[in-house]
């Protein structure tokens, strides 16, 4: 027998014993979208997320989504009202953002490979370019933009994170001792100074890493605005923040990251005093809310091995499979949908319907039993999930998507 | 410096020093083509595989091609006359298979989690279905499908593969002491027994673990014929054929592997006398005919390291990113299109325009300088390129594919 992760707190059984996704039985659920695969977004988990980032954080840290994460168009509508702003990856997310939510929020976009800027969406209310490197600035202020944040590749990483992205060589940002002479450059050119953008690493489940990481991130940002004699308008402080995923995960602790940034964020420089803070969270928000739903085809025994074999797999959720990014491969929380919460009764693996041994979702982990036909669940699914997956890979069908 | 694998056999430089693919030079072909990222597959690469497979292999041999490793519909329409049938894994490819290249051949269909039978599909002029389980064959004799082989999980696996898929409990075929009893169920229920099928590893480049899989296998079937008393009207040996992809991989010795192939089969049991015998490959029949090209979009370094920043990334081509399968990330075959076969000059990482670290696509290696604008080519990019990576992650643009 191998552990699972833990079940995400804000899912229920019904009273007969069926996951709950928002107010659906799973088993309806899915009947009413037509089957499996289906990937359910729970709206009130995301919203109890965002409601404990208001609750814990202070008042001058803004909230921004990463629409990387998941960029499920219902979602991102419904995360519009939530948060202070959009995180942009991609032409394509500004448009998406736009389509769904208007201009109505702030939205900046990082990324080191950006096509050249795009005039036509030069509109966007208050689109900040975060810019990865000087030979990015020459391109954009020459392709018409005019409004510019700094990344910064930091001297410090944050520590024991799923993805350290900083005090490292890197390709993203611009090392910090040449920002301040790309700052001058910017405002020299006429165009706006934004401030600065600074991700040092991502799904780290330890508070005191994060905390560590932002005050480093503040320390660092007033600095350079010593050096350039001028206040950041903004300053992201980016993300970092995890959720569990697997057996020992414990969540992060907000309140303690919260207490120790409102610390940081009093005791700041006064060159920042006027400066506004901001945390961009993906996975932290939508990570928990996602349950990826797929159909038992068939049970078989292999060497006195169960294998339970599903209409899902890998081509729609990777990362469960140990496949993205992950060294070693470790099972992800999953239950049988009608029977959530029942005592495990037998010893089983869930495979993916791909003809490949990659597509392992549950690897020898106790269940209750389940038949041919009933639905299996597989949680921490709204991050990550569908849109960083291979859904072409044996030209198996789509995952169907749904927003309750 | 990291070492780059290989650089696959049939690819040259123009006068000028570009790469050809096909009759084009590189940076032509992605001009003619629209732009990067592309994906260009050389037909004459995949011919000559195929030749080489003939020349060598026993002339009771047939070739099938599993279309999963590419089913870019030019490539298979342009193996339908190099092959003997067509290995599927889902119903959407032999729905493919029927569009480009009509029921001229032979189509198998295996994978554990098949959707129920199609009987539209019936149609196909020779389908077997390669069953997984015994409740696979109860839901698709109901279903009406009257072709059946038995998939085997045999008790030996393809020693020191990239995939073993054998000698172990498996979602993947019948536990071989248990497929007498389903063979038997098959004739006893009116319907056509086509044989065996026996896959037990991929990527193999030793061609002593290839010969000894294949005498294994070849005396396996003997044996369960022997116990049903019937000759298995064809045997599929699997595949298990592995192409270079990393320094100090060398090339399967294919002349080895059919020389004992030869004698196995010339020593086999009376009982498969008359049996027919398929290999079926994919990555080694077009794994080497693909290159992917992606364009510099921005140089940049970073605390003494050169980053090359191109327009494609492991949304295209996830494999050589180190995040499908492999333990340990190694570089791909890498080089500047426009200067193949020159002296490396520089130490560079060339990274993916995702904004995430995994995005790396080639880790600290020696190329000749490249500037914006340059085509950097990927090679070993024909099998499990594409279609096995997440194309809408972070919802950046779709590659192009050509055959030329």
């Amino acid at each position: 027998m191998k552990a699972m992760g833990p079940i995400p707190a804000g899912f229920r059984a019904s009273d007969d014993g069926s996951l709950m996704v928002g107010d659906w039985r799973a088993p309806d659920l899915v009947a009413a979208q037509g089957g499996t695969p289906l990937f359910a977004y729970d709206r009130a988990i995301v919203k109890a997320q965002a409601a404990r980032f208001r609750a814990a954080m202070p008042p001058e840290v803004a909230l921004h989504y990463a629409v990387k994460a998941n960029p499920y168009a219902p979602l991102v509508k419904a995360l519009a009202p939530l948060v202070d702003g959009f995180d942009l990856a991609s032409w394509r997310e500004l448009e998406l953002v736009r389509e769904v939510a208007g201009w109505t929020l702030p939205v900046s976009f990082a990324g080191p490979g950006k096509p050249d800027f795009k005039p036509d969406l030069q509109a966007a209310r208050d689109l900040t370019v975060n810019l990865e490197s000087e030979g990015e600035f020459d391109r954009f202020v020459h392709g018409g933009s005019d409004r510019f944040a700094v990344r910064v590749n930091p001297p410090f990483g944050l520590k024991g994170s799923g993805m350290k992205m900083g005090g490292l060589a890197s390709q993203f940002g611009v090392d910090h001792d040449r920002v301040p002479a790309l700052v001058r450059r910017i405002v020299e050119a006429g165009a706006e100074w934004r401030g600065l953008h600074v991700y040092a690493g991502s799904q780290s489940l330890r508070a005191e890493a994060v905390i560590e990481m932002q005050r480093a991130t503040v320390a660092l940002a007033g600095e350079i605005a010593a050096e350039v004699g001028l206040t950041p308008p903004e300053v992201n402080l980016g993300g970092g923040f995890g959720i569990p995923y697997f057996a020992g995960d414990k969540p992060l602790d907000i309140g303690a990251v919260s207490a120790a940034l409102t610390e940081t964020l009093s005791a700041r420089p006064v060159i920042l005093r006027d400066t506004k803070f901001v945390i961009e969270l993906g996975r932290w928000l939508v990570g928990e809310c996602g349950v990826y739903l797929t159909r038992v085809i068939d049970r078989k025994v292999s060497r006195g091995k169960t294998f339970l074999v599903v209409d899902g797999g890998l081509h729609h959720m990777l990362a469960a499979s140990g496949n993205f990014g992950q060294l070693l491969r470790r099972n992800y929380p999953v239950a049988v949908a009608h029977r959530f919460g029942a005592e495990p009764e037998e010893e089983v693996s869930v495979v993916g319907c791909l003809c490949t041994p990659l597509d392992l979702l549950a690897d020898e982990v106790m269940l209750p039993r389940a038949e041919v036909g009933d639905a299996i669940a597989i949680f921490c699914a709204g991050a990550y999930g569908l849109t960083a997956s291979p859904q072409t890979f044996l030209s198996q069908g789509a995952a169907r998507e749904v927003l309750v």
